[in-house]
């Protein structure tokens, strides 16, 4: 692997287990056993490498929202989509703990987010929710589909930093990737036909999870 | 108003108008026509102005949150307590530019944010949607109620940091707090009883808005 690629590698690495806050480009050097001056010929500093990261990420991301959705929407099919959703979002996990922040301090990453933003994510989304719907899936009032949709994007942007509020010094674990998918499936849950009802449980049985350590200490009242 | 008060609602207001990151100490004290010595004889730095924002704003939404529920819920009390939040978050906005940002950075904010989110807003957003629902407003599966309240914590939370990254260079409005209570009806919205789905709608109409702004540039598909 060529040394940027590297660098780039152990960045996200070193980020996703310490957030990025708290690594600087000499950690990553020494990670990697090159000196500073080797990794300065490739990056001037860490938000060009976070960038980099970032359109790594976006490629990643818009590769699988892109996919040709089958003619016929199997369960499979959807489960899969989801689990490339939940993988990207591990694999990219600390762009997530703090998503605003990353933008509010670099003018260049917050013009890359917005395009995405803009341009693939919620145009890839709310296609694939005219093909879930046309498929049979869902029926949703037409007025409430890009609502939903922007709800759906807004809770899968932000749950890692929610949880990492919620309970301080605890890592985002693979656990809390799936609490966010469940999360996002709770906000699409109301609108599954009836036809698809079973298929969509099966699912959301898998993501789905119990409150309980999230809020622990928390005098959650009973109804 | 004693100094101490005017540097609060000094430092509030150049927060909102131009987010933290950008209003130093010394912008705060010569706003308010004071020396910076002046100033650091209350408040040692920008964090600790920053947290006692951030007590005033919990003080501030608690008293709204813990109100009392009138035994029978109308549609003029809902669209006042809906009101009060669109309040708090308007009056308080800076904080939603960057909440993760603000609870990474300094660890006694992130202390006070998790108590109060464990403490007073989950359970008590809880109450209220098991108060709603009691009254016969909502009709939700149990399981689904704690999710549906995280995700409209999230969204609320997070509707203006989103906005901005779609939107760099705008500023906050009044028309995106509409739009942040907005996407949380949505999200409770396909579980209004039919005994009260007109009222909810009349409240929902004053909050909901039209996407095309938010989304201009954006190639949105049709259904």
């Amino acid at each position: 692997m060529k040394t940027r690629d590297r660098i780039i590698q152990s960045g996200l690495q070193l980020f996703n287990e310490h957030s990025e806050r708290l690594v600087t480009t000499n950690h990553i050097a020494a990670n990697l056993g090159i000196s500073p001056g080797n990794l300065y010929y490739h990056f001037r500093n860490k938000e060009e490498i976070i960038r980099d990261i970032f359109t790594e990420y976006r490629d990643y991301m818009s590769k699988r929202l892109q996919a040709p959705m089958a003619a016929e929407v199997t369960s499979d099919f959807l489960s899969n989509y989801l689990d490339a959703v939940f993988d990207t979002l591990w694999r990219y996990r600390f762009l997530f703990y703090d998503l605003p922040g990353f933008v509010e301090r670099d003018p260049k990453l917050a013009e890359l987010h917005h395009d995405f933003q803009r341009d693939v994510i919620v145009p890839s989304l709310i296609r694939i929710h005219h093909q879930l719907s046309g498929l049979g899936w869902f029926n949703w009032p037409s007025e409430d589909l890009i609502g939903v949709v922007l709800n759906a994007q807004v809770i899968s942007n932000n749950w890692f930093s929610f949880e990492r509020a919620l309970r301080p010094n605890t890592p985002i674990t693979e656990a809390a990737c799936k609490r966010a998918i469940g999360q996002v499936l709770i906000a699409m849950r109301p609108y599954v036909t009836s036809q698809y009802r079973l298929q969509f449980e099966a699912i959301y049985e898998r993501f789905r999870y119990d409150y309980q350590d999230l809020l622990a200490g928390s005098d959650v009242p009973k109804a």
